[in-house]
Formats: structure tokens, C-alpha cells, sequence
């Protein structure tokens, strides 16, 4: 998307490459709000790194990261033995597949790199076809998202007030973003509209990540705690929902996403408002059969006795919020039923919760 | 309650006075959970900045606090002529009732410390007047609360599982607290129970105040983000949800009370949890017609973009969650309709909201 840096106003993707270099470059996330920067990592053990520290955040994000760490890795290797060269494959997929262990998208991409690495090949030949391979994931991301505004911009007429819940923008993908999607391509065709950007505590990733992004684009908002939407609602102030996803089950429509996300489907649901779900078609998972079968993370309750930002001398710090000897409990994510969700935003189309496991085959489901 | 600090353990209450000083002693609560102590104010325009800088807090607390602060400003007055002191105690009501304009229960407090002078007494004589009034007008704070304990105490049974939103603890009343009375009677009781707090953002009372009293009762409790009541309640893991309130319409039993209060009744109602408001008399609004009459107070948005809390070396202070640029909406109430709350729980007994209209005389409404 298009970012201000000073007087600069200039095109930048999450996530790229640079082939001189044989670098991922970043958009550092942890800085964020408070300042924009971009960071080179320069071998694949300083990518892992980044995606194990979360300068880089986001399924899709994280996914081309580490597809470009797997052909930067690759591409480092100087030896001529295929065996060896091999050996180092498989310790670079290791490596970038270690750093978040519970994330799904590194490995798939990284799987979709290999696959496409011809082994008879010869090694430089290999190397190329690796990074051919990255750009084409990191595009057809892209591609991906851009779909979803294409299909998704009906959703917002002129006008439309629309909540929204922690990050699923530009920022968490190569670009675009998914549930910002539609945001984006009504505000190119010239839309006006509102968007209500959830703080999203304990991360704030609404207050800091979604409230920038939007800015950024000069789209109008206005940040709000968690506990503003169901009175917003009930006083007729928000006209739509869309969110992102963590994971979306082919099979039954449930969806699991950042903590707080079926609360707000709930207040929808009471006050008859369409509650949306936009997501790339690596998002769907077809093997678990029910939503109870999805593994919550429970993270840390660091993230809900403190909170994180800028301090008033500008540095990033963390404040000490609850009571000292209390502990907490922090479920990061919770699971959405079927029947509270409007739609399901894909690249494909917009499609009924239920309408998942018959179009199965054109979302790259099983046969 | 009691409270301990350092070796002590000692009873407090939350707004207190000193006779030979002629001083309101007052819990800082703008230093917890970080730090526990009392405040003296020496003269009733220094009780009114008290109030209105927010050292007490709390419909109850602040209703006290206006009472002791009136008596404190009678009592000061050393003239003998009869229409300077009716001119001087006009003075002292109205800046106590400007140290919060928007709040009633000051005012109520202090037309009920009015009303038991006897304006053809000696001043001396009316200035004891007032400070026995105050000193009723507190006990009967407390005894309110006491009432609410023993008529809440079967909601809270052994292994119950309870959710609780804001402060409506003893810290919010002279003693003992709305929504804590059932807790604090329960643990009396020798009952083992489970406490959730809401953090309660964006003022974060919840973790902050409520946290820290349970923590000093040895209560059992967590902090949990606004977002994961709705996730804790699909998963079974909570029984019952008790509230305050900062209004309830005895015409129609809806309930005001801090933003987020309307998500979790929502949410009750979804999962067939019980949903319960404590209230003291005072707080029962007679006049009102219908909840949608009820001002919501839209409170500053350095709230919502800014979290306040200890940082790492120990100073109070804030942080900006939010991106610079980005403007929030800070409505700092909701109104939650009858139909959504199971019992409201007065000094007389549990209601149904739809029985208060019929019961008014019992709970000092109007014939």
C-alpha cells in the first residue's frame, strides 16, 4: 500500500525481496504505530529470527517471509554437491519452520517452494527456480487479497459504517490485506464510509495496526475499547462487521480468529447486523471436523496485566495496568459458530458458511 | 475491609471522617493497585478538588465523601450570625456539588445532611447535626451493602465461577460494595469460588481496583481482557455474571452501568448464564421513563488511545496504545434492557426488574 514517510509518499509491500542483496525486506511491526521503518535481513537465520520476534506478523505475512527465507537460504549455498545442498534445504525449512511452531502458513509455503524446485536440476538452476517460486506465492497473495476487494466492495456502499477487529489489513499479508480489502477498493472507487477499529486488547493490534493502516490511507475511523461495539450497535451506529481469520473450518463454516471476534458476532446476530469474514484460500482448513477440535492458544498473561505503546518521552515501553499480585487468564483466540456469520469473503466470492465444503473444489479443497 | 499493609492488617473504610481534625480521610485510589494509602483533606473546597480529581470514586463513595464534606465545611464556620452561615453552607454545597457535575448521588447525600439541620437551633448545634447526619448517611452506606451480602450470598454457591465488570467493590461504596457484597458474604461463609475480572477498558477498573481488593480478601480470582468472557462462557467456564450499576430505572428496570456491561448481559442471555446488578436504593431512578432518556457521558479519547498504568521502575504513568493520528470514541456507559437481567439484588432482596415498579414503596420510591 501506499505509505507517508516524511515528505515521501511511496508504494510498500509487508513483505520483499531484495535479489542483490539476497535479502527479506521488512516492514518492522514491532515500532509500529510510532514509527515506520523497513529492515533487511540479510541470511535466513536473521528471517527466522524476524518472524520468531514478530518484526513480521500475519498469516500471509509470515507465509511469504519464510518463502523468501527458504530461497535466500538456498540461494546462499556455494557448494556443488546435491546431496549437501539438500541436507542444507532441509536444515533452512527447519530453521524458518521453528520460528512460530504453531503456525501453519511457513510451512505450507515452504512446501509449495520445494515442490517446485526440479531436483535433477542443476544447483544455480534450483536457486532460481526458488526465488521464481517466492514471488509467485508473494504474488498470487497479493493477487488473492485484491480479489477479495473486487468481490468484498459491494459490502461497502457509500455511507456504511463498519467495525472492524484487531488486524487483518495490509500489514498481516504481502499486501492489501483481507478483511481491509474491501475497505481499500470502496475507498479507491471513491466511497465514503466509517470504519469503528476495535482496540483488540490484549495486543491492541486494532488501536495500533488497523488505526495506522487506515490512516495511512486517509480513510476516516475511530478507535474504540472492546466494550464500545455491542452499545454503538445497540444505538444503530454500526451497519456491518468484517473481520479476518486464523483458520476457517471447510467443513462446517466455524471460524476462529483473534480473541473477542465471536463476542462482537453474537452483539451482530442480536442487533441484525451482517457479520463478515474475509479470507485468502490458505485460511481454510479442510481436515478438522468441528470447532472444538481447534487448538486455543493461551498465551501469556503478561499481554493482559500490562499494555504496550509510547511513553509520553516517546519511548516504547510497557505499563504495569492490573493489580501486581493478580494473575491472568489470556485465551488468544476463540472460534466463531456457522451460524453467526453472514458470509464468507473469499477470492472466490462471497459464499454462505454452508456453501464451503460444496465449492470445495474451487477453493483448493479436497476432491 | 480489611487491608494489609506492610505487617498490618487493618479495617478501612473507603471514606471516613476525623472529628478532632475536622478532616475527611479518604483511600488514594488513583495510586492503586499500585499503592495503598489514605489522604486527610483539611477543608471542604480541598474534599470538593478530591472528589473532582477523582481520590474517591464510585456513586457511593463520592455520595459520602460530599456528606463529610458539607459537615466538614459547617463545622469550619466561626461566625455567629445565622444568615451568614445559611449563606455559608449555600457556599460549600455548591462547590461540592460542582466537583462532579454530572453525578447525583453528592447532591442527594447532601440535601439529605440539609434536611436533618435544624435552622432554629444554635449554630453549634446544627453543626453536629450535620456530622451525625454524614455519620448516618455513611452507616447506612454500609448497611445497605451488608443487606445486599446477605441477600446475594445463595447466588454465589461453593465452586461457583463468576464474572464481575468495572468496580463496583467496596472501594466504589464506604465499605463492602455493590457486586463484591454476594463475593465478600460467600467468602465469610468459608465458600470457595472463582472470580473473573474484566480488565474493564478503558479505565481498566477491573483489573486495576477489583482485582486488587479481591487480592486482598484471598479471593481466587484472574484478570481476563473485555474480549474473552464471550470465549470463557462458550466453553462452560462461567456460572454467573454480577454487576453494579450506576443507574436502574425503577419504572422499567434497565440498567446503566460502565461500557462493555450491555456485551456480557448479551452474552449471559446467549449462553444462559444468570445476569445479576447489586445495587444500593440510591442508585434506583424513579423519574426517568425509559432507558434511551439516560445521558450517556462521551468521555475524553486520550482514555481509549492512552492505557494508564506502574511503569518497569515503579512510576505511575501512561502509555499511547493507539496510532498518533487516529481520533477514538469514548462512550463511557450503556444501558442494558430488563428483558437481559435476571435479578436485580437491592437491600430488600433479589427482583425481578419488572417487580421494582410494584415494590417502589419498599425500596423508597414514590407512592
Amino acid at each position: 500500500m501506499l505509505v507517508t514517510t516524511g515528505r515521501r509518499r511511496r508504494h510498500v509491500r509487508t513483505v520483499a525481496f531484495d535479489p542483490k542483496k539476497n535479502a527479506v525486506v521488512l516492514v518492522e511491526q514491532r515500532l509500529l504505530p510510532h514509527r515506520f521503518t523497513r529492515v533487511a535481513t540479510r541470511d535466513y537465520r536473521e528471517t527466522a529470527r524476524a518472524i520468531r520476534d514478530m518484526v513480521v506478523r500475519g498469516a500471509g505475512a509470515i507465509g511469504a517471509t519464510a518463502a523468501y527465507g527458504l530461497a535466500q537460504g538456498l540461494r546462499a549455498f556455494t557448494g556443488r554437491s546435491p546431496a549437501a545442498f539438500q541436507r542444507h534445504a532441509d536444515r533452512v525449512f527447519q530453521t524458518l519452520a521453528g520460528a512460530r511452531p504453531t503456525a501453519v502458513d511457513p510451512v505450507n509455503a515452504m512446501r509449495g517452494i520445494l515442490a517446485a524446485l526440479n531436483p535433477a536440476a542443476p544447483i544455480p538452476e534450483q536457486q532460481a527456480q526458488a526465488l521464481n517460486a517466492a514471488e509467485a506465492f508473494a504474488d498470487e497473495d497479493v493477487r488473492h487479497c485484491r480479489e477479495l476487494g473486487e468481490h468484498g466492495l459491494p459490502l461497502i456502499p457509500d455511507g456504511a459504517r463498519v467495525l472492524t477487529h484487531c488486524n487483518a489489513g495490509w500489514l498481516a499479508f504481502v499486501d492489501i490485506g483481507s478483511a481491509t480489502a474491501p475497505l481499500y477498493a470502496a475507498h479507491a472507487a471513491g466511497r465514503r464510509f466509517h470504519v469503528f477499529c476495535d482496540e483488540t486488547r490484549p495486543r491492541s493490534q486494532g488501536a495500533s495496526l488497523t488505526a495506522w493502516e487506515l490512516a495511512q490511507q486517509g480513510i476516516p475511523h475511530h478507535v474504540i475499547a472492546d466494550n464500545a461495539a455491542g452499545h454503538l450497535m445497540q444505538r444503530g451506529e454500526i451497519d456491518l462487521v468484517i473481520v479476518g481469520a486464523d483458520r476457517v473450518l471447510g467443513r462446517t463454516g466455524e471460524v476462529a480468529n483473534k480473541i473477542g471476534t465471536y463476542t462482537k458476532a453474537v452483539l451482530a446476530r442480536q442487533h441484525r447486523i451482517p457479520f463478515y469474514v474475509a479470507i485468502p484460500l490458505s485460511t481454510l482448513d479442510w481436515s478438522l471436523r468441528q470447532g472444538t477440535d481447534i487448538p486455543i492458544e493461551e498465551r501469556a498473561a503478561d499481554e493482559v496485566l500490562h499494555a504496550w505503546g509510547a511513553s509520553p518521552d516517546g519511548r516504547r515501553t510497557r505499563v504495569r495496568v492490573a493489580n501486581p499480585s493478580s494473575p491472568a487468564r489470556n485465551p488468544a483466540f476463540d472460534v466463531t459458530p456457522a451460524r453467526l456469520v453472514t458470509g464468507i469473503l473469499t477470492p472466490v466470492g462471497l459464499l454462505k458458511p454452508s456453501e464451503l465444503w460444496r465449492r470445495r473444489r474451487d477453493l483448493g479443497g479436497p476432491a
